[in-house]
């Protein structure tokens, strides 16, 4: 069966890891800067050598599109190419690398396709220093208002805003070339697991049914200060002890849910957090994803039942945001499974955690994705880690599965 | 029998306020800063007034002396008139005022007395701004190094030091007036409690037996982080789960402890402290104070009984620092409870939780304190209040020590 290039993939991993290079075995690559766009710029000549003509939208989206054998919608794939601080030379970037690949292998071996074939690049994927996160994907799929994203100020430099950095950054194009349906029939999205499933269950291959629907939660308990060596334990009103106890209840309880339920409490602060003075405010956060809306009700029931004083301690909690489960295209998730098991690459049906671009283009194309193992789950981090030959698995699927888009 | 004055009592109360004003009912008075300063030459103006002679020592404690009727030591009174950030206007400053109401009295009264009495100011107690707190009482105590005060920077200007304020604040004096035990008979101090005990339990003052012991621990839990999304639950390496799982120990286990032991887990942090990542490492501090070293002794056996591992988080700790429980003299803590007797006014044994010069001083000769209550506990804030009869209620108890002491 036909194969990428394990020798080409390879170049262009280590070619693209220059983009940014932190020297400790990462990048820090944000949107738009300069690293980014000299891996734009790159991608944009090696697409144009293999044939493409390479396009971009007005919000950046880059499209190298090599044409087909009939004149239809072109059939897309890839990613983003930015990361976060010090990130990894594979969340993003690999999903690009092995859609320029896969177009590389049908150009070189001459696989006939009727589509045309995109490579994609979504602008700011990461909001590591514009916010949000899939900004550009969500603009021209209507999620965000495209005047209050220009506005965004980067993190780093205040008043300084995106839409300043798209003007500077060469790759402004025509809102004509936004995706649409008419001009693009599919998106397939390699991208890493960022977590460590595949690689602990033994999986060559995630066939992503779609994106976790995710809740996230800030609780505040409000209690007393008060002087550690003063105030008897009977008098208190201590908010750290508040917020423990439900934690632990929170532990307790949600431990009975579906075990492919995740939570996380990632964040607490507690004021004013000097070790002679009682806390008397403290937060934290809850995060809470499950593929199955169900799940996530039961959640939000186990949340409305923590009692409103818990040790002595006013409790509240408001939901900071949530995103509903998205389901990926079910006739390409098929084709992505058929592609991995015609390749005989051992394979599992799951659900992303992350948000991807992929989320937001399926409410307007049809959609999937194909992941590959993380080392150890590591993610958003220089110790990210994908080993050569579940790359080249990866994108040996995502070439199969293409092709089976190309035919029906 | 014989009374302080609660009109002069009040009229300081409110003078004194003014230095330092934050407009919201409370005072910031660094130690030695212009405010400060304001402070020592309205004691050292008043103090002379009444026939005091006034010298500091080569820390700028601050001795305002009036003649006995015999050549002997003389018996001290006071506190200190610095604050913390945004304090209030009793915490140190009362015991000063106390001690020059009582000194009022007895000299527009004509009480006898054989002793010299002395007002004394220490330099220093809240080390707000150079640390350490209790400086200069412990500096002629024996407790700190004197150079390595004098070295202490400001919180708030690098490079400032203590030794640089000394010399600017025209306090500085000579070794020789340092209180020792040929010059001094005895201090008694009067403080607020800065808890909520006499006032909930509805005492009028607070025969302060000593100083309770203490110790301070930081924990440290190590997990791994991992993307919420990502990492399923039976994978996790929580830091934050450890903690709390931990905290949940340490209350169940000191609860059945002595009911006198207070203990506060008032400072935690994580890291990296983000709502989507799972904690890789949290700390937190464990503050427990008691007067019997044995129960001290009972929180250490449970300290050192948390297991290596827990939520397969690695956990370290490591005490901090830790004071051993200072008692006061007992005669004159006897002193203390028959004066409140004598008066009629309600009163409890008790051990201070927070540290006072008081405790070094024992140390040197004979010390005891007095409490008068804090409204709500407040302390270290602009909250912090103490009714005008329980201030006076306090002045004269002190009064009428002091002249037991003198009669002894």
């Amino acid at each position: 069966m036909i194969s990428c290039s394990i020798e080409r993939l390879e170049e262009k991993i280590k070619a693209f890891s220059k983009f940014g290079d932190t020297g400790r075995g990462g990048v820090t690559r944000y949107s738009l800067s300069k690293e980014a766009i000299e891996a734009r710029n790159e991608v944009k000549r090696r697409m144009e050598a293999l044939g493409a003509t390479v396009v971009t939208d007005d919000m950046a989206n880059m499209y190298a599109t090599i044409p087909g054998t009939e004149d239809l919608p072109a059939i897309m794939s890839g990613s983003h190419l930015d990361s976060v601080k010090q990130g990894g030379n594979y969340d993003g970037i690999l999903g690009v690398l092995a859609a320029m690949e896969v177009v590389e292998t049908i150009v070189k071996e001459k696989i006939p396709h009727r589509h045309p074939i995109t490579v994609v690049v979504w602008t700011n994927e990461e909001g590591a220093r514009f916010e949000p996160a899939m900004m550009s994907s969500g603009v021209i799929c209507g999620k965000f208002d495209k005047e209050v994203m220009l506005a965004s100020e980067a993190k780093d430099i205040p008043g300084y805003t995106f839409g300043e950095a798209l003007e500077k950054s060469g790759f402004k194009g025509d809102v004509s070339n936004r995706m649409s349906p008419e001009k693009y029939k599919a998106l397939i999205e390699l991208h890493i697991e960022q977590g460590p499933v595949l690689e602990k269950e033994g999986y060559d291959i995630g066939v992503v049914e779609g994106v976790c629907g995710m809740i996230n939660y800030e609780f505040t308990f409000r209690g007393q200060a008060g002087h550690a060596g003063t105030t008897p334990m009977k008098y208190r009103k201590d908010a750290l002890y508040a917020a423990v106890k439900t934690i632990q209840y929170l532990h307790d309880e949600l431990d009975q849910l579906d075990s492919k339920l995740v939570y996380t409490t990632g964040k607490i602060s507690a004021h004013p957090n000097i070790h002679t003075i009682i806390p008397e405010e403290v937060k934290f956060t809850l995060d809470a994803r499950h593929q199955n809306p169900e799940v996530i009700r039961q959640v939000l029931e186990i949340i409305h039942k923590i009692p409103k004083i818990v040790e002595k301690c006013e409790v509240s909690y408001e939901e900071a945001w949530s995103r509903k489960t998205v389901q990926f295209t079910p006739e390409l998730v098929d084709f992505v499974e058929k592609s991995a098991k015609d390749y005989g690459y051992t394979n599992m049906r799951l659900y992303s955690g992350p948000g991807h671009d992929a989320q937001y283009v399926v409410d307007v194309i049809p959609t999937a994705m194909i992941f590959v193992p993380s080392v150890g789950g590591h993610s958003h981090c220089e110790l990210e880690y994908t080993p050569l030959e579940n790359c080249l698995k990866g994108a040996n699927v995502l070439l199969r599965t293409l092709l089976y888009i190309d035919q029906h």
